[in-house]
């Protein structure tokens, strides 16, 4: 399929252009691992020239950032049980069991590639999504009359120290590993 | 210099090698950029075998973690104020400041490799040696009769957001970052 073909998918040529390319790095990595997978094997199964590629995503690390970002997003939808106390739970559990999976680790992989590499880029538009999708969370429980945290507040004590604890080794990963800082997390915003 | 020569430097064979080691890569970064540099030429320089220093270090990534590690340690030492607010405040500070640098990016994406990579290795002796010495910082400051929060504590509260925010570009980095994340660690533990 050559980058230009002019077909209707929706969403326009940019959401045409990203749909190729997300489904020829699933359709390879079907067959092969992430550490063999190249830039120009994506170019040639998607159709999309490698100039393109480089423009918009920078690198291989910022591809694959962008197709597990998105993964992770469909397959850990935020939840939205009905009360602030539950969504939290559920959203940490869900995100420590994402991080210590082997999506998790490709992420953080990657996330750093992208953002301590040579270009420093700013976070992908797809991370910066799941923020605001935590942020309408919140919002929800606002909305409710519950006292939600911020994004940051829940992002530093509960989501920073996963991740920290992940490359630093310091803690047990999984599910599990969240009750204590979700404690925290209601003591600091006064509902605990 | 060979790999056996049985030189009399202290600490034994171990050390011995290391200090090579590092030797070689701090000269070798003086001309060339880290981008640039290949466990062959740590080889060639420290005279240390190519299979030497994949046994101890695992890969490149696992060389330059050590070194850096090193580094950082003996730029910024654990701080002995006298009080534990104080060495807290400080040690946050200098944490923050080596993060964000040049160094602290270099120690980030080294040590996502070693510990996401293929071989998933553990921390390194250099890193575990850092928390081992702010445990003793926290010691001091019981020994005083202060009550300090533990390495876990500070790790969670202060140390990981520095270290996600810069991965996730969620908060300004440098030492200023750090106000809040030890107002909220003396919320934790009652000394606030």
């Amino acid at each position: 399929m050559a980058d230009r073909s002019p077909t209707s998918r929706p969403g326009g040529r940019t959401a045409r252009v990203r749909a190729d390319v997300h489904g020829a790095v699933q359709s390879l990595l079907r067959d092969q691992s992430v550490a063999e997978l190249t830039i120009a094997q994506i170019a040639e199964r998607s159709g999309v020239h490698l100039g393109t590629l480089y423009r918009r995503w920078g690198s291989l690390d910022g591809i694959l950032l962008d197709v597990v970002t998105e993964r992770l997003s469909q397959s850990s939808p935020m939840p939205d049980t009905g009360t602030l106390g539950e969504d939290l739970r559920e959203y940490a559990r869900q995100a420590a069991s994402d991080l210590a999976g082997p999506e998790g680790k490709l992420l953080l992989r990657t996330l750093v590639a992208v953002r301590l590499g040579n270009d420093e880029a700013g976070l992908p538009p797809a991370l910066s999504r799941r923020f605001d999708e935590l942020g309408e969370l919140l919002d929800r429980a606002a909305a409710r009359g519950e006292n939600p945290p911020t994004v940051q507040e829940v992002f530093e004590v509960v989501i920073a120290p996963l991740v920290a604890g992940l490359l630093f080794d310091t803690q047990p990963q999984g599910p599990k590993a969240v009750d204590h800082l979700l404690d925290r997390l209601d003591r600091i915003t006064g509902q605990g």
